[in-house]
């Protein structure tokens, strides 16, 4: 029986745009699954992510420094650290986990969903799943998602990258209608707010 | 690009069905995939999964007491734990964890393939995996598999069994040909070593 229980889905401190853009996209997933969660975010979404969100529409998450007691179950995406998510993350239970970072001091009192994968973004490992559960990945999701690759990726070309990411990079940029190449220069150029500042070298 | 160096898979020590049957199931799996390894275990089969092993005419994996030198990757299934694991973990890199129990002092240095699941089995899980890597599970396999979900949900009867365990152990026993019903019995009479004791209370 799937847990009706509101969670709350967020990604790391400091969010980065895989941080706020997967937890928007695991909160989707889950809730067509049947689940009760609500994407948050640790923090407001920095100039990349706001550029991200604007482009595609879609307002920012509520911020939240603590989940408890406003819940008592959450689902962490792009982080598994203690000192990258809430204070209060002993108060609560960790119901799901996915991640494509390293693990680190990360316990859990029962067993629990955790899907890590070494590649190079969170949404990556998101897309798969979505075909694995048969759900569509709607149009704005995928923008959202596929900036997230974009982002962590920079755009394909940091070493991190995998056969995974351009598959799914790919995947979403056909199903959002926006080509990853020229769009994903204009979204590396708002994060490193060039915009309105003198050249530099 | 498939990791081509050698990697053990195996289970924790002490090892139950789960232990022995899941880790020749993922060694198969990754195979199938391109990896390169070798499913052994930790300790001899128990009376259990000797009698499995034997009615399904598989031979019982390697038994080792340390990985390293013979490897530097490994393959955990069925645990995550230092205390269930090799004793010259830290020697080597874990690189994939299949496991259904909590997690607790696992850490790594770099991102990983860890997949959990709240469910009665390690062999449910993987079955689930066959299915996303489209890797057909081969009728030996199947039984052995099937046994795994046996033993650990005591034949779907123990509390810990959901809804994925009886799925799987249903198709498990269509592919390899045999009732799990009435051959569940027979392999939890085998492990309880009734046979051949006088009957107690
Ligand atoms: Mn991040
Ligand atoms: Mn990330
Ligand atoms: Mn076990
Ligand atoms: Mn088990």
């Amino acid at each position: 029986m799937i847990d009706k229980d509101k969670q709350l889905v967020f990604g790391h401190r400091n969010p980065d745009t895989d941080a706020i853009d997967s937890a928007i996209a695991y909160s989707y997933l889950m809730n067509k699954l049947g689940y009760n969660t609500e994407a948050v975010a640790q923090g407001h979404p920095n100039e990349e992510t706001s550029w991200v969100l604007k482009y595609f529409n879609h307002k920012a998450p509520r911020v939240i420094t603590h989940a408890y007691p406003e819940v008592k179950k959450v689902m962490l995406v792009d982080h598994n650290e203690p000192q990258q998510t809430i204070p209060d993350i002993k108060k609560v239970t960790v119901t799901h986990v996915v991640d494509h970072h390293r693990i680190a001091n990360f316990d859990t009192l029962a067993p629990i969903y955790y899907t890590a994968r070494p590649w190079g973004c969170t949404s990556t490992i998101l897309t798969v799943m979505f075909h694995h559960h048969n759900v569509e990945i709607p149009k704005q999701l995928a923008g959202l998602m596929m900036s997230a690759i974009i982002s962590d990726t920079l755009l394909l070309k940091s070493p991190t990258t995998t056969k995974y990411d351009v598959k799914a990079i790919k995947e979403l940029s056909k199903i959002c209608g926006v080509d990853y190449k020229t769009y994903g220069i204009k979204e590396l150029k708002a994060g490193t707010n060039v915009a309105g500042k003198s050249a530099k070298h």
